[in-house]
């Protein structure tokens, strides 16, 4: 195998073909997805990092690594043996990429990059930042002949998504995104993110692990709409779905060509967050477009789910929570027995115990399955080679998903295997706590995510911790288990709609020591409208107990306990039903109520 | 007196004249000041409400008067014999005065207001608003000849605040600031606002009523600095100070012609949001000067207070404990004795009280003494021929501050004067729990005023009240009580940094019933720094008991009830030094430790 430093040495050479002093290889393919067909995975392979975000930047002396928080401890690990320098995103005195390459390169210098996997905004900031010191950018494709062995791009068959689960048909969903443009006063939009276009039409694929969705773009306009996608894998029945529709299919190469021969004047909205650069240069280049940078409709629109999808999204995270109690119970069985069970074993068994759900399509990411120390990686995934083997001690942190035509499904629980330090039995505490203050919120209409997410983390920054990642983020509609706008940052800045998912999942992670998490999808939903204006709730669809063995009770507020109480009734609630015998009298005896 | 009506007659007329078919009044001067000289009062004038903000418009059949939620009650009562509508911004449907105009006027018609009295920003929003309906607008004073007995500009003394107040000379500041203008790349600043231009030539002076302040312009070059005052009003040995500190001294009325004769290129910066509209105009005119349209600097530098200023305002804050603690054993024997006691007494010896204290330059803004049902008026002041007699039941809310040579100060109790209903403790305890919540926390670098604004608030969300304002705001140093840039409001998004100083002052408002609010000063201060990064914490400034006897304990929790006991203690270790007798005796009993 080539190694990594090697390919390094191919890269530099390439460069010096092109003129370029610099490249930069980000963690992207031309639709800004941020978990990548293997064909675009080019950032793992020039780098030997294969976290899911992550930019390589390679000068002709030096080549680093830039990544955030939940990736610090295993990029430091993957690049230990190659030249790549590790820099730490948003920690103290790190510099951006661009602020390094501004810092290494001199006057006139060209840094290089392929135009279509950045997006028009990276590439503006970028500009801007390079002004002073006149470097130039260059759109090249430098690693097309130097990846041997590189997959090709993805063409899983296409389905419909039924309006039964959706909501909505295509048609329906095109006129919502005509009545937003009128508002944005554009004649047509540009899709190029696949869960944006996947959810605009009603389709589906499996192009992507864990990510159902297929390669594609969409175009709308007034009186029309486009579809580019490879024609091959669109089976008749969707090529009339998608007709009936009004949308007429093109094939994916051709997204090129349709955006230089727009032959009457137009106002294109295209959101510099999510578009490519090369894309954009082809619309700026044509002289009957007029760019419109904006929001794209299409996020805002699905991250309010409907009455439908939201009755749907409850059945899902019903049969996700019976997986759940069923993998439990067999876990539990077989640490009973002292059956060697390691991280992989726990992956496996919740695959499998998932897919035995009816409608169930698979996972929504990579299980993190954590034991101990293992669990301070906040994205660890175990690999068959070095997992470790749980013991009947600490903490297990299980992170998974499940994708169902119903919905998508994103939970952490942190199981307590046996005996627990008194720092373990506090952390899980002040994570629980934190988890509460957050889901117990009431909030009055125009509040952002960023306004109450320090709710929970208060309960952590209280006694000197932080979590380096947001304490939630949106989840798509058997979709992404990733989708905005909604987010809970300090800076996020997007209003909390009823009808909005978002997950709610601090953490406490003590490297080398234990990883701590507990996670619900919360629903945004009305709660009192009085003279004040209209509060809002969070109600949560995530059934599945919340392990009271690592509790101090002491350090619990009455508001705490009934708070948990409550929410473990519902879990009875929603899952007794489909549950019998031995896994029913576990669920009864894990949602019994707790007092002092 | 001439009515309301007849005045707008009046000015209905001088707009005919000068072919405007709309005007606008805003609550404002040439320099965006909160508090205005009498001289620049018109929108009271001409609307006969005289709150601290309010903006009056009058087209040729209507007129309404716009302002915030701590005066909808007052402009109700105060607008409720004229022409004039009231409507009440930032509440759902309402229109802002520029939607308004919109709508009511047609194509090419013209709205007049006078240019120095609307900042930049407003002006550009009102041109994007008007802009569909193609209405135009026309700077011109129509008010000049329709005002009789309208008051001078003022002209109080100027005198220096000496650097063992403020913590650094002139020359320091002007050297700070010109090292913030290399930053932004720009050649000059011009400062309009009162607060900016006092804080950095440390001149001040008692040109309006609570504010220390000078009415002036500042223009800070890299090479030369000018202040533009009447100059018959500043003594030698001011004069003297500013030019030792490289002031040149100027002629106020001289800054239009000083703007228009600038003959060197320059970049100079203003603040839209501060800087008045026609001297924008002036500097747009001249081909010598590039515009830049930024943050001004010293807003920020003066928001952050250095380790002198701290120290005196420390100082400001027992002197003005102690004057409250003999003001309020005063009442409490009034009361005993059966003496009448109105709002407008409250009033009278508060001021006597604070007079009394060294260096005391007089209150910071007009004392709210209000009693019962008046409170629910968040900015209610009391006058003699309305004010109510206090009696031994209910709340008395007091809002008040003194200007001190130390510091400014600015402190809300509400006492209880007797029995309460049951919803007066219980609302009393939410303020409380809200005002705790907010005081206790502890927060990472980074976080703003929007991000942690909610701790507060979430207090009397969850029982569906909301407070119609911020929670607080920053304050100035020996200046004005309300200054920037930090505030705690949803949407503000300024970092609190070390040396900030912020009231906390949530509070519940019920129409015809009660107010309650408690407002302390907090300094932000650093707190831990771990492997997370710097954390910040608030250090209580104001020292005066809150009053315990509205309190439902059994809604207080643990954390709740030490922090309080905690505070109390800090209060007598602060003012006990300087109480001797029934007022030191009083504050032991006051600030003695509550439990269940």
């Amino acid at each position: 195998m080539i190694s990594v430093n090697e390919r390094l040495a191919g890269l530099r050479r390439k460069m010096k073909e092109n003129g370029v002093q610099a490249c930069i290889i980000p963690s992207s393919d031309p639709h800004m997805s941020e978990y990548l067909p293997d064909h675009w995975k080019a950032r793992s392979y020039f780098s030997g990092f294969d976290g899911s975000a992550g930019t390589l930047v390679v000068t002709e002396k030096e080549s680093g690594l830039w990544t955030d928080g939940r990736y610090f401890i295993q990029a430091a690990h993957q690049l230990a043996d190659s030249e790549i320098e590790l820099y730490r995103m948003a920690v103290k005195g790190v510099p951006t990429y661009t602020e390094f390459l501004a810092d290494k390169l001199g006057d006139g210098e060209t840094v290089g990059f392929d135009g279509k996997m950045l997006p028009v905004s990276s590439v503006q900031e970028m500009e801007e930042k390079f002004k002073e010191k006149k470097l130039k950018i260059k759109s090249v494709d430098l690693i097309r002949d130097i990846w041997p062995g590189r997959p090709e791009i993805p063409a899983s068959e296409v389905f419909v998504h039924d309006a039964k689960y959706a909501g909505y048909t295509c048609k329906e969903k095109l006129e919502q995104v005509r009545s937003e443009l009128k508002k944005q006063k554009a004649d047509g939009e540009i899709i190029a993110k696949l869960d944006c276009v996947a959810w605009l039409m009603n389709i589906r694929a499996d192009d992507i692990e864990y990510n159902p969705l297929a390669v594609s773009y969409a175009a709308v306009y007034m009186d029309s709409a486009y579809l580019f996608i490879n024609t091959k894998r669109v089976p008749a029945e969707v090529m009339a779905y998608l007709k009936e529709n009004g949308v007429t299919v093109r094939k994916y190469e051709e997204i090129d060509a349709a955006l230089k021969d727009i032959d009457t004047k137009k106002t294109i909205l295209i959101d510099p967050s999510s578009f490519n650069y090369e894309l954009y240069l082809l619309l700026k280049q044509n002289q009957n477009v007029t760019v419109q940078e904006g929001t794209d409709t299409v996020t805002g629109l699905k991250g309010v789910k409907n009455e439908t999808e939201i009755k749907n999204i409850v059945e899902a995270h019903v049969k996700d929570g019976c997986a759940m109690v069923k993998f439990r119970v067999k876990l539990e069985e077989m640490m009973k027995n002292g059956e060697t069970v390691t991280e992989c074993t726990v992956c496996d068994m919740l695959r499998e115990y998932r897919a035995k759900q009816p409608n169930n399509k698979g996972e929504s990411f990579g299980t993190i399955a954590a034991y101990k120390g293992n669990a301070a990686m906040m994205h660890y995934e175990p690999n068959p080679d070095t997992c470790s083997t749980i013991q009947n001690e600490g903490f297990l942190l299980i992170d998974s998903g499940g994708q169902y035509l119903e919905g998508t499904t994103d939970i952490t629980r942190t199981f307590v295997m046996g005996p627990l330090t008194q720092e373990e039995k506090e952390h899980y505490t002040y994570v629980l706590k934190a988890h509460i203050a957050l889901a117990s919120a009431v909030f009055l209409e125009g509040c952002t995510g960023g306004n109450v997410d320090i709710l929970s983390r208060e309960q952590v920054w209280k006694h000197g911790i932080d979590y380096r990642c947001g304490t939630g983020h949106g989840v798509g509609m058997f979709g992404g288990v990733h989708e905005g706008p909604q987010n809970l940052r300090i800076n996020n800045h997007v209003v909390l709609k009823k009808g909005m998912t978002i997950t709610n999942e601090p953490g406490i992670y003590e490297e080398g020591k234990h990883g701590i998490r507990t996670e619900n999808i919360m629903l945004v939903t009305e709660d009192r409208n009085t003279e004040y204006g209209q509060f809002y709730r969070f109600d949560i669809i995530t059934y599945f107990p919340i392990d009271t063995a690592g509790i101090v009770i002491d350090l619990m507020s009455d508001d705490d306990l009934e708070w948990l109480n409550h929410y473990h009734q519902l879990v009875y609630d929603k899952l007794s039903p489909q549950l019998a015998g031995k896994e029913l009298a576990w669920l009864k005896e894990h949602t019994a109520p707790i007092g002092r």
